[in-house]
């Protein structure tokens, strides 16, 4: 009954298989070899973007935060939501990274940034002149932060507010396998189309044992990433492990089946969380849910042996009947014996 | 009829004598000047703080971001009201001399942190671990900017928040002088004796030409300050000419007549257009006032030739009867005949 | 016939075997993994320091500038070799890590720094006082850039320079098996018994996938690297992939085993190359030669295949017996009957 | 009898004059006064650069660390004389300043880069690629630390070198003024004629309080500079007092007719210390002088209260005839008087 986070999974046998054959002799070191070749291709097949430069890294904060750099300036006030990983998880990362730019919190209700609110703080920004920090880009995650999933259309409408004053978005795709299974739509259509610059395409919360893969839409500013990489020591040489690792996720889609898979999970669980009379924080959309149940029933939970994330960070003394919030996670390998368990006990 | 800030006004005339009686063959250059070395006694004597660390600086925003860098670390966070200035107007200089520290705006309604608000940030910083931003610094600003002022209890009890988690706490004193002319504190009572830790004294909205002293009352960083005042490039090689403007600041409390005429004429003003119907967005306890009047009466104002500081800019067209914000500065050469004119187009 | 460097050749197929073993299940995330803490007991126990912190992370320049941030100001000059990899290999990242270290460089014959050397720079520089960098950590390399391995005896005497002033010693070890391979020394005698404050030791160009284990003998600055590393998005999430491949190199003294390898895979390699006449521009001392033959062998051996890196970066035309250097690296998958062909081409 | 440097000598009485003119009522802040609108036409006409954009700074640090961050990219390699300000005697200011590049020393007898020396390094650090700093601005001071003069034509061939690569040239001109008196050429000449594309002009060691000017012939770059000295604290409110000296300086050549003063000073003082048995250890060609001389002589001048730097720091104990080696500074301000005491007690 494991339900922390994705990021506690093991990698799919797929992906195990695919290292094993990608450990054959010698390879040209730091993303010459072949296999980056062939997989810089399928990248942008899968985005419908021809020219875009695509590179590997193994955090998805490094995805981020050497992806913004390149965007930002260090004068830059990024926008991004309060509970943002990039504002909040990151142990200051992108301020380092940028040279520090200004993380900017926008009002999200459900997580996902308000536009209305983002044109406002834009204006309010640019008053300041020379005075302030500068309006930079625009950082959206698609997954959330609140487990809610950006439509498209709801992307296009952040996207629209940041091109009037011609700044940037970047977004957050630590879980975009979950919001593309989510929303059904396509790669392109959550990301370029809509007006997304650069994304991280997330495979290590999905199967794998740790690649992000960076996407820029414009190829403008590749070299400077590469600099920016290796600088920032994230350039592999034997960088084959990580160009491995994502070919296997791209074979015959397993990204797409391995975060449905999860997506699946994470419904049948919420589902079965309501009729046991959880209440929600948040809309469950993908494979994380912020929900709300007794007291008692976490304690049962907890003495069973389930794991996952009491948002006061722990279960303390009081009335049993006190609804205390928690986040679950369910990832690719889920298993449903597990979830119907947690679901028995909760319903006690 | 110049209300538009006290960072325009002149320099007072004992402080040109100062500098003109300083110019007088070589003097040691860097702070090793005679009268460095009293003005550091003077300044001890002034905060009863015998073992204080003193240091002139050119700008206020040089004497913020060395102060919190020297107490901040890279990957803090930093407390401060919304609307501080570190976060709003330094073009970003407090993350770049911190090396990144993420600005953390807690709710200050008057302009004033509220204790509770900012204990339970830090709490909910502190909640994430390794994960997140590290609590850290605690700024103040008095004279506020919005216009109010901190009495040393409100000091006192911001202070024991941040003691109870073991921060620093820097008091942002580029109105210094003016918040101890309206709270007639010592500035001992207003800083250390509070659990201050470290404060810019500020000269220049108040009557030198470009000088603020940085004090720490505990010396043990003060090394590490002069190594990052001179990194900044902030270290004067005529350092002769900084110390003799303070020195004139300090003599027969200059700073305070100079800081009470600025606070009485923002009263004279303040009064003036309280009879007039104007309506105040913040308490006008010092020299700055925010203020709401009718849009026919700024009209009137700036053909008159009225300058200050009108909040989303500029005064556009409109029904004539709208409520529209501005900033008022009043310094210590304020004249009471441009007030007068001022209030009396006001009220026509 | 690839010598062009020893990290492009494949992991141990033990290394592989600890992957697929640790891929079962949940782990928890972020090095809390059961694994990591056998781990840091078996380090400690290879190199007799009890006390010691240690961390993981995924690429050589991550471990050298995560360390050397955590022992030098941002103000502080690093002093290495001119050819240090820190200097001329990471695009800067020491720098960024630290926040603008400067990297002195020390006269350093057969690549080792030069004790008087070293002594005369830090009095240098520190003659400047608070104008100029202040002395900071020394950082060497063992084995060198150039292939020269340093003694315990050597390198205590540069340790005990930098003890003199109270300076932290860095070693990059990158290839640290490798100089225990060929000094016979134990890791302790390389290190800590000689003065080394923090190492990295190096097993991604030595049949890993990519892991590096960072040592600090003295524990009291490990948190601080903690936030480093999370902060440099060195921190992975699923850690336990990275504790894996460092518990196979342990077992057995893998990491021995495979650096005698390579070391005598070099030693042959440079044998047949002086009696084919080539000279040496360094004593080939481990596993990297750097040596000197005619251009038409130079010719020859390309035309063959083998892959190399000149010096120059290319063998262009010319006079046939020219002698133009190379850098040749042998791994522990080098074969030797790439190697006798290599020589028999050599030698025609 | 003070040669300690022309840092710490007094400002011009026109300079005094021209603070007290500008201080009179309220004037707009951070530049936007009159007096900085005539300043820049005045400087532009000086330099014959229609174009350019001109800023006003306190320090000479301030001037060059803004100016090369602006030309220079965080990972850049800034190429620079050994004994550069910039990297010794900054305190990491550049470092700090452009997000960490890399100061790398060139080969400079008499204190001027050699070109071909500076042609081979940049050669050398393109072909890490990637991997290594990236070639990037070069950085001239003139006058040299050494005391020596950059011709216009030398000039011109180290900026040949830079254009070759297509990498900008920076001038840091703390002495600017005393080499136009010096080489007799025109500022235009010696500066962006010659390939020049940014430079410092300095006014603190040659009459006033503290002001530098930086000049950048394409003001491409101008609002980044902006920027950068914002957040570097650098940017004054009360901006006037620093107008108000540079036009001191620049009304009737005031700057050319100091530089000429402090430049015959010296002069005279190497001509009478040659004449004494003095040796130069550079040639002395401005107002700055290296110069040996045996330790009984110095031991008769400190004494006797002369004031300058010895190499060593200090002139300690030994043999009466040893040769010591110290730096002699003249400034506008210099006596005769003294300067004839001086060589009166050398020769004796």
């Amino acid at each position: 009954m494991f339900f922390a986070s994705d990021n506690a999974g093991p990698a799919h046998p797929s992906v195990m298989q695919a290292l094993a054959d990608a450990n054959t002799g010698y390879a040209l070191p730091y993303g010459s070899e072949q296999a980056m070749e062939d997989l810089r291709r399928d990248i942008r097949a899968l985005f419908e973007a021809p020219q875009a430069a695509v590179y590997l890294v193994a955090t998805g904060t490094a995805a981020n935060v050497l992806a913004l750099a390149t965007l930002a300036d260090p004068w830059s006030a990024i926008f991004c939501a309060p509970m943002a990983h990039i504002r909040e998880d990151e142990c200051g990362a992108p301020e380092f990274f940028t040279g520090g730019a200004q993380l900017t919190p926008i009002a999200s209700p459900e997580g996902k940034i308000d536009p209305q609110a983002l044109r406002q703080e834009i204006v309010r920004k640019a008053s300041f002149g020379v005075r302030g920090p500068q309006p930079g880009p625009v950082s959206i995650t698609n997954v959330t932060e609140t487990g809610t999933v950006y439509t498209a259309q709801e992307t296009a409408a952040i996207c629209a507010v940041a091109k009037e004053f011609d700044l940037p978005v970047y977004l957050d795709g630590a879980r975009f396998a979950n919001a593309v299974a989510a929303t059904q739509s396509a790669p392109a259509d959550l990301t370029w189309k809509a007006g997304v610059d650069a994304l991280s395409f997330g495979g290590t919360k999905n199967g794998l044992l740790g690649v992000e893969c960076v996407v820029f839409f414009d190829p403008a500013k590749a070299h400077e990433f590469e600099l920016r990489r290796k600088r920032g020591a994230h350039l592999f040489s034997k960088h084959r492990y990580l160009s491995a690792q994502m070919q296997a996720y791209l074979k015959g889609d397993l990204w797409l089946e391995l975060a449905s898979r999860a997506n699946a999970a994470g419904a049948y669980l919420a589902k079965g969380m309501q009729e046991a009379g959880a209440t929600f924080a948040y809309a469950p959309e993908a494979n994380m849910i912020f929900a709300k149940w007794p007291r008692e029933a976490h304690l049962r939970l907890q003495k069973a042996g389930a794991v996952y994330l009491p948002s006061d960070g722990e279960i303390g003394a009081g009335d049993p009947a006190d609804m205390l919030e928690a986040r679950l996670v369910c990832d690719w390998s889920s298993r449903r014996e597990d979830t119907d368990r947690f679901l028995e006990i909760l319903a006690q």
